[in-house]
């Protein structure tokens, strides 16, 4: 009820505040025997991390992750999995000036009406570091996933006017980590680094968008009415900080298409049924086709910047507040592997919601070949 | 876990097919002793329903709302109020020729791999129909909100490429009404009408955008950290069919904007803290502000055309489909309730949430002169 | 959050009154492909329904179940299936004069502090006539269960002080329908059927104990730490109108009993691993064990009784009341397939809740010849 | 979905395995402002750390709680309350020889089933071990508990064949915690020590009964019809590990009462509205009647024992077992802090849910003078 879960089978609980004692996550339903790979883990909380390069936040934390429970010789048990991050560069101080004053465009004001009190320090749970436990239980599903032949990658294509034109077809995913930026079109990349320098150096922010395609999902996934696929998805990643709009496929383009233009033609090839287009962003009828999913998400300049400004206090009387704490110029590069977690934690989920839709649970991809010998085998699974 | 619910408190669950007996909804958790208005009830329903103008599909369909329980003496009860309407004009055998094909952009392939089987009469459970217990469900929850001083109000402000110039606060949305593309700037509307006719001439179908505003929200509604109100809100919206897109507040075009132009400065007018812009739209960290909630919601041109298409059938053949079933050339006016029951139900949802969440419940929205006398009284409530 | 629905994935919302319009059920997460037997499902509301028998109330209902969704060609579709009973017997003005009194032991009292407004015609949402909506949803999970291997049975095993004295291993469940108290051992049958006339004939009501087996339930059910299968069940049977008690395998008769004696000792039986006593009552740690399940439910006599009983009104003023409106003398015969459809339900929702368990689903009973071709099968299904 | 989540608004997730790094819980839900007193969660968890007497297992840990998020200078924030324990005295190396044995009565096989895999050291997530979170999150509950004027007791009402005779009614609450067997009946409580002690030197256990009882409930708590107050509750501690049974009020003795005996009679005094008995004990209709509610609760002998026991192996092997581990001769003691925690839940879960209800929520209590001054003091809360 009070919204710190997320997920039905695949669950995943977060807790901690950016200055509390620790941050950390509990996933309930991560299958038993599944690998738990800490080494990956570790790896995807370093492109979430502070202080990660030069176009980030320079707070230092190592962020290394601790698993408490439900592993046992390196394999999920099947009981929860809870893994941690001790707070180590907390400057509380820092915030102190700002225990009675309400940030612009934060949520001070509105945690303090909604509970009556709140811990002002760095945001508190408000604060993006919250973020880290989503990546951690998000490497758990990619590793699910990864076994399942699903791969989920995000990346940075827009950052103020800064655009790529190419399609996510035309780009490497491999080259996502190549700079600092998280934009595999490494020209405009450069330009967009130099973009965020230039922001901060003016003790600024700036927005963009983050593009996300998932490749190798199985048809079938998304529980219409409500849970569809994309109606998930958009909730996903719109509960991440910062982020202010989510479109798939056609998105918010499709508007000015007519049907005839816009319905993706099905055919057949390699004994698969497949669609010529994909406006439909791989979701159809909220339910996976077999097709790319892909989507865009738009993030805001984040709140916090240097230059003064005008605000109220708690008794609502005129203030100026100035940005003393660290943060990022742009959310955008570290904001990459949480959406990643995000739509990974949607499609662990489903993956096994889909498991109990039928009479009798099967392996749902099945070339022809396969489904020849599986009749045959039958007998022995009656 | 099947996804036929949505929300925690004020909760609905819907059922029902295209051309089976009947579409329904139970709600659970609606407060005992709301006011159930059975003809503002019936009043959402013919503004969802089929044949209700020349410019959205001919189905004949009353959309006579039976409530089945949950009700006395004109008072809800605190017991689950079902709600449903018996199909009509159903003519099914319009589908025959569909039985085993896949219309192109339809959900037929999806539901036919994920569950084995499927109704393809209209669609089944993926027709829009769906949507009539949505709006029934909503037209409660609009009722719950209106005694919270709560208005919730959708428009359609772009077909194609036909868009109302004004923002919302130059619109009169008295005026949502006044036409049958349900846009509240008359002059462009009878364009969008135009366009709409003309498309449908054409045997074509075309999208749009609709936009919700949402005022007299009181601050603190909203749980971070998953169900942030703008994520539960893009999840609801979402979840409706031909839903393509979501953003709230400056959305999209944030994403070109510095922090330093994009926050939202405080300030204190008649006692109240407001901001001066809202690009948060209503919504800090999740959570409601006190001022207007605005999104926008982007629709695709529905997939059921006229002229006839390629596609393939169950055994992966080629095939071609023409659209005989009666359809919407224009989905948006018609979504314009949904959007609205869609949204109410989610602030329903949540205001009632938001009574859980302090040590006492207290009415949230007092001015200085009610504090004052409250604490006087206090001594009543221990 | 408002308790009318029941189960996580095989999940059922009941909604309806005792005099209202109709009562009945959507069951979401039944899973597709699964056989609707229309004349099944009837067969067990006629095991439920008033007027069955001369021990039974006199109410006259025919509770003919109409499916109004998620049905196709005799198949569950995977869309929720709503079954519902328009109520036709329903003397409303039995009630007039208990409007405002309160009943002894009746929900009347607390319906009415709770709500603020209570329906007070035959107890309203408090009656038990509710339940027939859990029999037409539980009819639908024993159909599963059926295919799966499960059978449920439940019968009368004491009425006041009587009691049969065999375990329900030396017991025929063929013979539960063979009389109208559904006690299999029919000698005890039949004195329980006189008590039951002698308790009607001084207008009184009487208790007693309903026994509960299930047999072929595969290893692996349930799921700690809260979930566990015995408390899932406790919950599901408690729920039931008049229910006091639940105690499963040794109960509260193993209190007395050292851990040498209680202790069930594991040996293999045609390949297979089984205990040797059952006080385990078939749930180790939460989990089935493969033994049967067997479980013991405590019912109250009912409250409504005809000699007249004090009590208070509204105001707290005290009042007479007499009981007017017809009702069972002895609830235990028609609580039979209220138990039953209880028990399918938590057993069908867990049997799809452990689909989601492992890394691979895999049919849970194999036996060794069945693993070895399982082994070298298993290159299908990567 | 997995089951280590309970509540509905009073949320509680537990995660930790007996031997593995921590055992910890998260309560989601817990009101913001709510007063944490760290040193009666200590003292909580103290009633329940083994090596607290010489009747319980001498396994020897502090169990010092560390609270890492949610809580800011003494006060709940509203956000996720995350506590852990540290595991100290883990000997796991006395399991090893049990790592491929199935202990009689344990969990071991079940869990081996279901999961495919386990940890096998002192049973892994099985072990009561976990209840030691459900204790600290229960120590919350009843916090919020007390501030509502509701208190939560529980107490050893019989160990073996010696039951203490008096009703709860006539037993001192006070002096539950006079001695390590926890019956304040002191008296008996000497003979039940002397059996504990009996029984471990013969290196068997004993099981037992809890009575529990909870008072000053406010009238309106419990949600029907799947959710009512005695379903929760009988759920709530039937999972707690060696639960084999829940009885509420009358209980299995009221089966063979009649009607006309068992009905508890209204009455009015002091202006509220009571029973004359409490055969309902304290619930009708699933919902609290403002009078005392109590239960009892039956305890197996724990499985673990000295003497050597035949069993099998994963092969299916016979194989001889003998219990190394350290363990309760007599489950009870400890088990008495833990059925007041899940008690605590569920009430403060429902306490929550309740303000829900209906349209304005408002303190449930009022006497006769206060409503008078409320309908006064109304103008200021619309």
């Amino acid at each position: 009820m009070a919204g710190n879960s997320f997920g039905q089978i695949f669950k995943v609980s977060t807790f901690g505040e950016s200055h509390g004692k620790a941050v950390g996550v509990v996933v309930d339903g991560c299958p038993a025997g599944l690998d738990i790979d800490a080494a990956f883990i570790q790896q995807e909380m370093a492109r979430r991390r502070p202080g990660q390069s030069n176009i980030v936040t320079q707070r230092q934390e190592e962020d290394a992750i601790e698993i408490l429970s439900g592993v046992f010789e390196g394999k999920a048990t099947g009981s929860p999995i809870a893994m941690m991050v001790y707070n180590e560069d907390a400057r509380s101080k820092d915030y102190s000036h700002i225990a009675d004053k309400y940030r612009p465009s934060h949520a001070d004001f509105t945690y303090q009406i909604k509970y009556g009190l709140r811990d002002y320090r760095g945001g508190g749970r408000s604060s993006a570091r919250e973020t880290l436990a989503r990546v951690a239980a998000g490497a758990l599903a990619k590793i699910f996933l990864k076994q399942n032949g699903i791969s989920v990658h995000a990346y940075v294509s827009q950052v103020g006017h800064l655009a790529t034109e190419k399609p996510y077809q035309l780009l490497d995913m491999q080259l996502i980590e190549a700079t600092a930026v998280r934009c595999p079109d490494l020209e405009v990349a450069e330009q967009m680094i130099e973009l965020i320098k230039a922001v901060r150096k003016d003790g600024d922010t700036i927005g963009g968008i983050i593009q996300g395609v998932v490749q190798g999902c199985p048809i079938g996934l998304g529980e219409p009415a409500f849970d569809k696929l994309h109606a998930d998805l958009a909730k996903a990643v719109m509960s991440i900080n910062a982020c202010k709009g989510f479109e798939f496929g056609s998105g918010f383009a499709g508007v000015t298409m007519r049907g005839s233009q816009h319905n993706d033609i099905f055919y057949t090839e390699d004994g698969k049924i497949k669609t010529k287009t994909n406006h439909s962003g791989g979701i159809q009828g909220g339910i996976s086709n077999g097709m790319d999913i892909h989507f865009r998400v738009a993030f805001k300049p984040v709140a916090t910047i240097v230059p003064a400004q005008f605000s109220v206090n708690e008794a609502g009387e005129e203030v100026e507040i100035t940005g003393k704490g660290r943060h990022d110029p742009c959310v955008l590069p570290r904001a990459v592997p949480i959406v990643e977690a995000m739509t990974a934690l949607v499609l662990a989920d489903h993956l096994l919601r889909q498991r109990a839709t039928k009479m009798e649970h099967k392996k749902i991809y099945l070339n022809l070949f396969e489904r020849c010998l599986l009749r045959r085998a039958k007998p022995l699974y009656r």
